[in-house]
């Protein structure tokens, strides 16, 4: 059986026992009940994800994923496309956004090379899992073949289990990949029904003419390839990119062996859509983060029913926003921990 | 000259030079131009407070005041009485939201009583200040006078500039008092022109009934006491509370000394908006924090032209929401102390 299958199957719902004595214990917290919020909710998940109460959640890490995009043939990024073979070293010597959050918070960060053009420089500290260099332009052609897709996929699930054997308790998703905002808003096109032009942003930056034709690349491509809005790997590799499988991946994989993923911005919310329809059941393992600034990114958390509690108007991707969230989980399990119950001051809970 | 005119007097607008600077730097970040969002806008508010483009922010505190309300004899608050004597010692032994949350934050937490009816228990680590025992039933009388609403804010001067002189870089406003809710409402009834229902919640889960009853309550209280919206002391003490009182002291001292205070929720930012009213440069110093759950919040936050950016449906106050948010802080100096720039990949901005 080939590994993604295997880890499909391998996907269990939530633990609700484990839930259900979380928010008892939440409720007997010194505070009206429900005034934390989120925190709550949270705290919750986590003990449905791990199956305790107050889960060991300290060692994170973000996997990030670097990938080109054939569509930037078509003028749908405001960054020249070596930005991705630029970047990805930086990112893996924590010199960019999401290294600095991972640093803060105290989270390792692995990258990837899943697709880049180039070959990853010699002294480079991202691992080498290129499977093409880049995709297809998916105006003209299908991203990838299936068979890629699923590879990517693979890529992901590996990454995690590694990580998760190493001891890793969180996991957050990142990327790296100039143009992929485009094969995102493609995903969210298609298995939200929308027309590309109502959830088609800037990325990073792009002017206002080469938004609208950024969408009716994303139409034509759509049209060409015809993904089968059933057939999340068929989405994936018509329209999708190599990092987001990949992205994909690692939400499987944290679901299959009970571990949270949290999903940076709008790439991973694109890689959660196509991981929750392959298996719905992962919902419950994921834990949004910010709500992302790009266009469309509304719509891509609505559609999975993500409520994003940071609102930071961050645009950045590379799993920075899920790197400022690990914060917020660690707080959830404090909270938990930590806070004196009604009974220590022997009053009844209000 | 009073601490309170001083105070004022001290206040001076932001740096708009280290603004400047700090804004130049954040835009030749390794990140799109404007793509970290929010967290570039505290950066940058940061720099215009200290005058410092990477500020030392490392001691951080919570100065959380506690007083009671006369108005809790009408049914305005679900819990009773007697939480604000019960909840302040435990706030002082970091056992409840404020404390856990300040604890993972590294930050301390001070707590002062300004006005609680009962004499502050013996073993407790909360300074007494208290001015009075509760304010007075502001549906029957003013809550205190306008000596009292002063001395209030004084006592959060000095509090704050006490633990500036210790070396304390950001500052967080809390604060404990049953029924607290309510004069928050009334003040932003008077300061935004608007009927009390329309913004008056559950604070600590009311019914849905005795919360119309609370409405009603807060309309009487103004329509006797009839505050002057132009005098903001006046509206302190007719339908404030001393501890809203203290926090909005804190505001000043704080505008007063280049140093940020970060705004909790509801009842905290009901003292912002007196702070502003008093003197409308304080603004600038203040870091608005989480979007609280209660009713009337975004209307708060709306009238002060603040973007709270954690979304957690909090409604616990003590400062909760101003600890979590402490890490925001800590995330946008990293930022800009740590992130490479586009000239160490020789590339322009993008």
């Amino acid at each position: 059986m080939s590994l993604l299958q295997e880890t499909l199957d391998k996907i269990q719902k939530i633990d609700e026992t484990a839930k259900k004595k979380s928010r008892e214990r939440i409720d007997i917290l010194l505070k009206p009940v429900g005034s934390l919020g989120v925190l709550e909710n949270i705290a919750e998940q986590l003990s449905a994800i791990t199956g305790e109460v107050i889960p060991d959640i300290e060692k994170k890490a973000v996997l990030c994923f670097a990938g080109d995009h054939g569509v930037c043939d078509e003028g749908v990024s405001a960054a020249p496309q070596v930005f991705t073979e630029l970047m990805t070293p930086m990112i893996a010597a924590y010199r960019t956004g999401v290294g600095v959050l991972s640093r803060l918070a105290g989270a390792d960060v692995f990258v990837y090379d899943v697709g880049m053009i180039p070959d990853l420089p010699a002294d480079c500290d991202a691992v080498d899992k290129k499977i093409r260099r880049g995709t297809a332009n998916m105006r003209k052609e299908p991203a990838m073949t299936r068979e890629e897709a699923v590879k990517a996929l693979e890529i992901g699930i590996e990454a995690a289990n590694e990580a998760i054997e190493k001891g890793y308790k969180v996991l957050g998703t990142g990327e790296m990949g100039i143009g992929n905002t485009t094969p995102s808003t493609a995903i969210f096109a298609v298995l939200g029904d929308v027309d590309p032009e109502k959830i088609t942003g800037v990325g990073a930056n792009l002017s206002e003419d080469l938004t609208k034709n950024k969408a009716q690349v994303i139409r034509d491509a759509i049209a060409l390839n015809q993904p089968d809005k059933n057939d999340p790997v068929d989405i994936l590799s018509k329209v999708g990119g190599l990092e987001i499988a990949a992205m994909t991946g690692v939400m499987l994989a944290g679901a299959a062996n009970h571990v949270p993923v949290v999903v940076d911005g709008y790439i991973s919310t694109a890689s959660a859509a196509i991981a929750i329809a392959l298996k719905p059941e992962v919902k419950d393992y994921l834990i949004c983060s910010h709500a992302s600034d790009e266009k469309g990114a509304k719509f891509g958390s609505e559609l999975l029913n993500f409520a994003p509690f940071l609102h930071m108007d961050m645009r950045l991707g590379e799993g920075s926003g899920a790197a400022l969230a690990f914060y917020l989980l660690d707080a959830a399990v404090a909270m938990n921990r930590d806070m004196a119950t009604y009974a220590d001051v022997n009053m009844d809970v209000v």
